[in-house]
């Protein structure tokens, strides 16, 4: 594995470091954050606790440049932000990556995502250990992003084939 | 928007939903979840909560398929899986997608990733608002994720172009 320097510090050394927050953010085609903001409020029940923009930089740019906005969902925060197209986008080349949302009612928590615009992709089943819950569906959003609709988790163990 | 039917509702009806968590799931090439697993935990001193696993179906198979490994860090929960080759993988299709990691120590953070075996990519700069936080690094981990490492977030609010 390659490794590059970084200052104030070469890979030998290795420090503690603890980390206050993760937070999933996911990049939309400029200038559609703002409604995907609103659809992650529709579908989701997200709640907006902050957003950073660029003000107009046009006069005739409808939409403001969203850099951040910050909606908090389940407990945990998830960044929503516009990529230009003269941008570089991150490059993420991982094989694939989810996100789950547990709920006690994964039909009527389908349903509302579906009708915010959401589309269900096949039936509700009985999770295999993906997300450590018992029953499992899927919608993808309107912005490319899967999400996996579980019950909550059970205590992950072996599971038998 | 095309919308597929769903059992217990349609989507005119709108019910309340709540959610008790929220996951991310990276997935990785089969049999290499394990390896991810312990990534993270050396990259970022993730803890290892739980794992799902197939029992190995093939003698000359020395891991286990992992279903889902679940790994607390900064306070929330992120998930492991081996995707197998015959497997579909999850399609996503969204633009761009990050993981952020807020630390009091940026350099230090970046440090350990690329000594457990990232790479980081690019400066340190003073954040542009993309994570709400003064200071970002990234790094690219071994399973093709990218980790913005940041300093702790401030309040949103609109910036400056």
């Amino acid at each position: 594995m390659a490794q590059e320097e970084v200052q104030n510090g070469g890979p030998e050394k290795v420090a503690e470091v603890s980390f206050t927050a993760l937070k999933p953010q996911l990049m939309v085609e400029a200038p559609k954050a703002a409604d995907a903001v609103q659809f992650y409020k529709s579908a989701f029940g997200a709640v907006e606790a902050g957003r950073t923009v660029y003000p107009k930089r046009k006069a005739d740019q409808e939409q403001p440049h969203v850099l951040s906005a910050q909606l908090e969902l389940a407990g945990s925060t998830i960044l929503v932000s516009d990529i230009a197209d003269n941008s570089t986008p991150v490059k993420t080349e991982g094989t694939g990556y989810v996100l789950c949302l547990e709920t006690e009612d994964v039909e009527a928590a389908i349903a509302k995502a579906v009708s915010a615009g959401g589309v269900a992709e096949g039936e509700v089943t009985e999770g295999d250990g993906a997300c450590c819950g018992g029953r499992v569906g899927k919608v993808k959003d309107p912005y490319g992003y899967v999400w996996l609709i579980c019950s909550p988790a059970k205590k992950c163990g072996d599971a038998e084939a």
